[in-house]
């Protein structure tokens, strides 16, 4: 069997944003990004900082690490990263998580196409707004929406666009008109995804998820939408592993 | 056309909790409950004091009011209560709400079942725990939910259950165990909804949270689950109309 390079396994806890929030899951982070956005919460998965942390595991070694580290715990497997779209042997560990009744929740950028994204339970398309520096490939984009439509899939997907400033904005509205069959979610972005102070963190991201909210509710072209903070940001801080 | 006790038209915002967490909606409240829960945080809606406030309105200018406030900015409506679930009538306005191409999001607590909750796109029952010193009849809710099931409804249909001690905890497991094919949402109840001080009651709600998740995340027999707490209580405090 093939290997994955995985950078942390942890759970259970509470996934805190997008389509699943609040959803009682373990978590998978695999090492490697083609992406590097300026505002990156998960940047030691690409920039070398925690490289000795990689460990290369089979499917089998990846299950059975988190049922050591879950025991009885958990029914519900969130896969991100990175992105681990870049994996495509990933179809081993997502089939030996469906063989164990276990459900499987991804979540990529949305710069490649995988064939096991159709066996995906909740599949979390993040494109990224202008303010990560990146620029979206909507050639590859649409063609990604297109397969999941072709295979009716829609019902297990979600556009989810984390909003920094107007520009980002004005993205997800594009993306809204662009793909308006499939569910969006806004998420307010975290600016100080180093800071250590909660009490001050919680403050400052719940004033801006109001704000955010305040822009959603006065904007007409914006109706059909799901807006929300990371809820692990505003109980955990930065804290990684949790 | 027959009237609906209407206390509150207000929006666009955002549902704070529950199944649609996060989405943009408008909100209708109707006057009138058969419960009454220790802790509610609608009591104005039926212990007499709102009685002034209320206006008995017909689904045409419920929806009139609707747009009047709201304009082009919703496509989403939350009818909540009280008990919405005590109006036979209701289906004028759902009705009305879908001929205008306009969801319907309803909140009940499965004290009653009306042939109308099979139009409702996102049906949130939420049945009472212990703290709230009301008891459940497990008849009618059974009965509900066979008929939602009967009418493949499970897909818009969730259960939510407010937790505020371990009684109310082991309670929503045997909701868990009780119908294992809804999904079910546990929620952090508010101990203070008439607190004004915002900063302490985010601070002990997502204290109250975080012991929620914990308490989940060690109990194997609560695995397919989701813990959510109040977004609106978190931002605005206990505001009404927001
Ligand atoms: S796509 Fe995700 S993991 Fe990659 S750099 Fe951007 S935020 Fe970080
Ligand atoms: S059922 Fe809802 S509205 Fe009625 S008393 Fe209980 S909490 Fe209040």
């Amino acid at each position: 069997m093939s290997k994955i390079p995985v950078l942390e396994i942890f759970g259970p806890t509470i996934q805190g944003e997008g389509m699943v929030i609040g959803k009682k899951t373990m978590f998978v982070r695999t090492a490697g990004c083609d992406y590097s956005c300026s505002w990156c919460d998960s940047a030691f998965t690409w920039d070398g900082s925690a490289k000795e942390e990689i460990v290369q595991m089979t499917a089998e070694e990846v299950l059975n690490c988190l049922q050591e580290v879950g025991g009885e715990r958990f029914s519900h497997v969130t896969i991100s990263g990175g992105n681990p779209a870049l994996l495509k042997n990933l179809d081993e560990l997502i089939n030996k998580l469906k063989e164990n009744a276990i459900e499987v929740a991804l979540e990529t950028q949305g710069s490649r196409w995988q064939d096991w994204f159709v066996d995906i339970d909740d599949l979390t398309i993040s494109p990224k707004p202008p303010s990560s520096t990146m620029i979206t490939n909507f050639d590859i984009l649409d063609d990604i929406i297109l397969k999941l439509k072709d295979h009716h899939r829609i019902t297990s997907t979600s556009l989810k666009v984390v909003i920094f400033n107007e520009d980002d904005f004005q993205y997800a509205k594009n993306i809204a008109k662009r793909y308006p069959e499939v569910p969006l979610y806004l998420q307010v972005g975290n600016r100080d995804v180093h800071g250590e102070d909660r009490v001050n963190l919680t403050s400052t991201l719940l004033d801006q998820y109001e704000q955010l909210i305040d822009r959603v509710v006065r904007d007409e072209e914006l109706n059909d939408i799901r807006v929300l903070p990371q809820l692990h940001t505003l109980v955990w801080g930065n804290k990684r592993g949790v």
